[in-house]
């Protein structure tokens, strides 16, 4: 085995712990080139960083993430805090000739995300790799879902129909958290919940959406300033603020050759929790996934005689199917967590071998000018087509 | 055309109504030999029976099914009433050399059995035809089944898993109708519920039970005598009888060739309305087929490759399925009073074709002698054979 | 019981067969005011006439609608033919006095609808009554979702999500049948399904569409001239000619009151074959329903402990259901068919009261409207308000 | 925090890395008062063993499990063996005053199982502990239908239905592993999978099975001795040897108060991964249990009004359902190997508290005794009790 990856992370919360429950695992589940260890975790408060570095299993901690920028024991620094931050922190790491992993969405808006590219393009030159953490590509049925497009299974794609229903702010109760805040989370449903659907069907449809027309909305339009959270949960004070995002953000989308789609992303669908659902009909058959049952998919092939034709439920746990051979005996599950955990061995693989881990910033950057284009088209009402990726 | 088919009906209650929607319809949907005509039904009481008739379509009525026997203008006696009754009628009627169609179960008893197949078989040297109501049977998911299995499509059976659970009679206070009086009904779940799985077990499958070990439970065992009833709707008086009848038979079985088998009828599986569930394991494949989603069935094959492999949701509603052709588009579902609309296509066309329509009184013996072993098994608490059918 | 409703029925295809089958069962399902008698069937071309009444159980035949204007014995006409000829056989039956049951959608145009329903306006003041046959409405599990949502179970409503996806043109081989041309049909996948979605969705939750914005798209842009066909089968010849409607029609909607929705109009979802699939999703909680498991409701409630709650698959088969207590015992199925009966009953009751039967011809003007703005916006690609209902 | 609970670990095949990772995990996840410390593994070979330390994350390896005995830093040892090494290894360690963690079913006989339960219950006097692994009483589904259970919810119990459905084997030319050797394995499904619904369905119900009737069946006789395996995945030699273990083990059974109950565990249910599925009918409510869709609990409840009655697919991942405040938000699934984590982290505080863990030995003894009933009855072909626990 080669040099060890040392990782230093920047922030703790949700997805801090759940990355960290993935650089925990890999090295046990996968052999990989190259071991990990958690050297550093960086958060603004001293006293909850060091908690956060002892629960999560990090061997050090920090409350300032620029020291991670010069320390010779961390190759690959992770980023975990909300967008605003993104862009600072990733161009610097990167800057400083470490690789990044950099949670979804990219940034707040396309000029950042446009940096960001430029900087990892610029760093991919002296071999310094930086990739978006858009985990959900690393569900096996997901996987599973684009290597059959890919492999020609659904024949001329007509439709790609894709949800992200949650429910989480329906109470209008609930709490004016960094999420609801445009300042800091960049936008609402929209860069939370549709950046995921973009990146998804884009995936594994290997179509790139060219233009939209979307509506936004903000259902609840105050709510009470939170007196504290954790995760996505939250209690409010007695005082009030506004919500600056999108409550839920539909739209209407062409992928080129011919190919029409309807997108949906909300936090107001009463009882899913987390339906990110996609429906993707060819001309010989038709794909479907639901995050709800992770580890299913849904096929329908007209190759089979009529009779026997209706859409199987593949339970993805087989050893042939993505990622899972490291697991359990088929029919034992997996969950959430595991999608970071191969992300972790996809970027591990990717570093040892010299090679780029996708998505890339560059990608991450075309997902960001597809939620631009969303936003200007739901402001001014009409038809707007996407801006061409350029760096 | 040729002549047409008269039918007199006996009783008049679910099984009536429900046997009167397929009179009524078969012609309009399918091309037959023979035109229906709903000549008369017949009732022990005159009004009900009056009203009977003129609500579900018959010409005529009475109150002594005995005047059908002698009427020129019946070709056909439909055998609608309880069990203890089942015997008398089809001997009669037989040997008044008019065709049968008998409700299951076939009797409450072997020996009548015995001596209502033994009359058929008499009769039948007449060309005069008997069959018996297994009407699950005429589900086209059910025969599609049974047609998969004898193409081979799941190998060598291993398993059949049989439930049929319902939940009406769960509240205590339920009255005690005439299906929970041993003298009217013979038995409780296992004649009603129990019957149509051992029917329906049999004929997918091509094999016959050969020995069960068998538990049979009354959970409630006194109930307030009906004041009314309509259906399976009932309401109770302050006075109470008791329950002679099994609220619940559950059995292990073997059917030859090493396939070992569960049976389980209830009605006091609560939240369960019509819960008939079937599931046949083969080397090469399963099939599973319920009620509740009559539309749907279920198959998995080991014949693709293992990352495609799953339960297949095949919606039966093709043309191409069994008796769909005559229907709606796909999709455009049927329902359950359909399967008596396919059973009269096919005695009308055994009947003009001058073949015998299955099951026949012999095969609704042999279920019955399966019925009757279940019984002796509950009660002697052994493994007992079923007795050879033998006429 | 008063005067019977006799009926004239004008085309005797997919529709025609399935308006029969409901006026040959209503009277025997359900305690009716007036008995229905079937009178006579219209088609052009005498022989096939001839043995469609005859198959379907109609007493008589013509090769021209407009004798039935002037029989004396026809009360109502029920009009089952292509949209091209609603207008002007509505507006003849309701200018002789004739009650109208007319197919959805209820005309090709705006402009006939809006005649079509001034003609009703006009009738409605000599107790002449008029019905657009949304036959979906009749569903019971869309009634009662109707119901649950006028008493308030879901709150106040945030999303409406509704699709109709069907695959039965996804061949390109399959041939340009009648409602592939739009000098017949008037529009494609919008008319023959959004115009369903676009009433259901308002029906059930009590809402109008005030604006949309569309996309319509016809992948496959020419096909075979059709040599046969018959109900949605057909078969092709050598000779091609243009599809002059739609394929799929997908809309992003506002109903009002802060309601965003998406809509979904599609022949070419590969394995959904009658997929009419809506959800609603409020403060309170949500409903959906799938067509393809129409005895089935989904809902969820936030009214009960967070431990318990999730989504309750309603089997919409109780007597206490709407429209069930005639039919079979709890868990025995109903099927498509039954949506014409159920919509035969509401008319008998309405006409032999005197009220008018719902939905209108103003309301089935409404829906035009709503397609209309939905045509519009595809061409010009642009939010386009839904005219305001005049008559 | 107080002292590190150091572990000891025998075998790690797939249950040693299933709780490897339950080991690695559980301080990371939860707060617990003694942390966890991985310290060494045995295996019979020292190059395995070595490598499988290294990998799974133990600090170091032994090929002797006996030195486990004697060493100072080892407080608990967890036993991942099969089945004819686990009383040998358990008595031992308890005797040398090490809590002990062992792998289901407890033993291969009534004799050993007893042995180790008389062995427990001396150690607990010197506050020596002893669990045994029945790890999916820690599927949050499964601890959430215990918890509704006692509080009443279901009412009456009336009906348990219990299936283990998994088809590994079905492929005749499957290897002869260990699993199917009576000598090492003690018995085929009947102990691998059987033992898990005995357990699972007495710990939900609060009930104890008091007599069975069963049937046993090995379909495939004879098999290729295995050159290699890995999990449940083998690959065969063209040498055959006898498989002398049950394919499948079916029965009835009575639990005490009325209650009936099927039973079915076989390996030959083709289609079927992990297929444990637990139905229980009570009075009041019904709950249902699938693994293979683990994240879910099917409820029903006769509470609410007859309308909006229904099976409630509950989504088990509320901060408010049992065990899962600790993981991720709701909707966002845990997998199989979360069971173990949740099985140590009970072991833990029970060691923590001075409380005894549940299962105990004597809790998987009397599961021993039920298995033995059924080997006994399956021989015998008669209704045999199950005998009274005594240790």
């Amino acid at each position: 085995m080669s040099q060890p990856l040392r990782v230093g992370m920047v922030g703790y919360a949700f997805m801090g712990a759940a990355h960290s429950q993935a650089w925990r695992t890999v090295n046990h589940v996968y052999d990989l080139p190259a071991p990990v260890e958690m050297r550093v975790v960086s958060g603004r408060t001293e006293a909850s960083v060091a908690a956060a570095a002892a629960r999560l299993g990090w061997a050090g901690h920090t409350d300032d993430w620029r020291t991670l920028l010069t320390r010779d024991d961390v190759d690959l620094i992770d980023i975990c805090t909300p967008g605003d931050t993104h862009a600072e922190i990733a161009i610097a790491a990167l800057a400083a000739g470490k690789h990044v992993l950099c949670e979804k969405p990219l940034a707040n808006s396309v000029a950042e995300a446009r940096k960001m590219a430029a900087a990892a393009a610029a760093a991919q030159q002296s071999g310094v790799r930086a990739m978006c953490g858009f985990n959900y590509r690393r569900v096996p049925a997901v996987a599973l879902m684009r290597q059959m497009i890919a492999e020609g299974r659904l024949g001329t794609i007509r439709h790609v129909r894709a949800h992200y229903l949650q429910d989480w702010i329906v109470d209008p109760s609930y709490p004016l958290v960094w999420r609801l805040r445009r300042e800091v989370a960049g936008s609402g449903a929209l860069g939370d919940l549709g950046a995921h659907l973009v990146d998804l069907t884009q995936y594994v449809t290997g179509r790139s959406i060219t233009e939209v027309s979307a509506l936004t909305s903000t259902f609840v339009k105050s709510r009470p300033l939170p007196s504290a959270s954790a995760g996505l949960s939250a209690t409010g004070s007695a005082e009030y603020g506004e919500v600056t995002v999108d409550d839920a953000a539909l739209f209407l989308a062409r992928l080129g050759e011919g190919i029409v789609a309807t997108y949906e992303a909300t936090r107001f669908a009463t009882g899913r929790k987390n339906g990110l659902r996609v429906e993707i009909n060819g001309s010989l058959g038709t794909l479907v996934f639901d995050f709800e049952r992770m580890n299913e998919l849904q096929f329908y092939s007209r190759d089979i005689p009529e009779t026997e034709q209706g859409f199987t439920r593949i339970l993805v746990t087989e050893p042939s199917h993505p990622y899972l051979s490291a697991w359990w005996p088929p029919g034992h599950l997996i969950g959430y967590e595991h999608t970071f955990t191969h992300q972790a061995h996809d970027l591990i693989q990717a570093i040892a071998a010299g090679r780029d881990p996708a998505p890339s910033f560059r990608d991450a950057l075309q997902v960001q000018l597809v939620l631009d284009a969303v936003s200007r088209s739901a402001e001014t009402c009409t038809w707007t087509a996407v801006e061409p990726v350029s760096v």
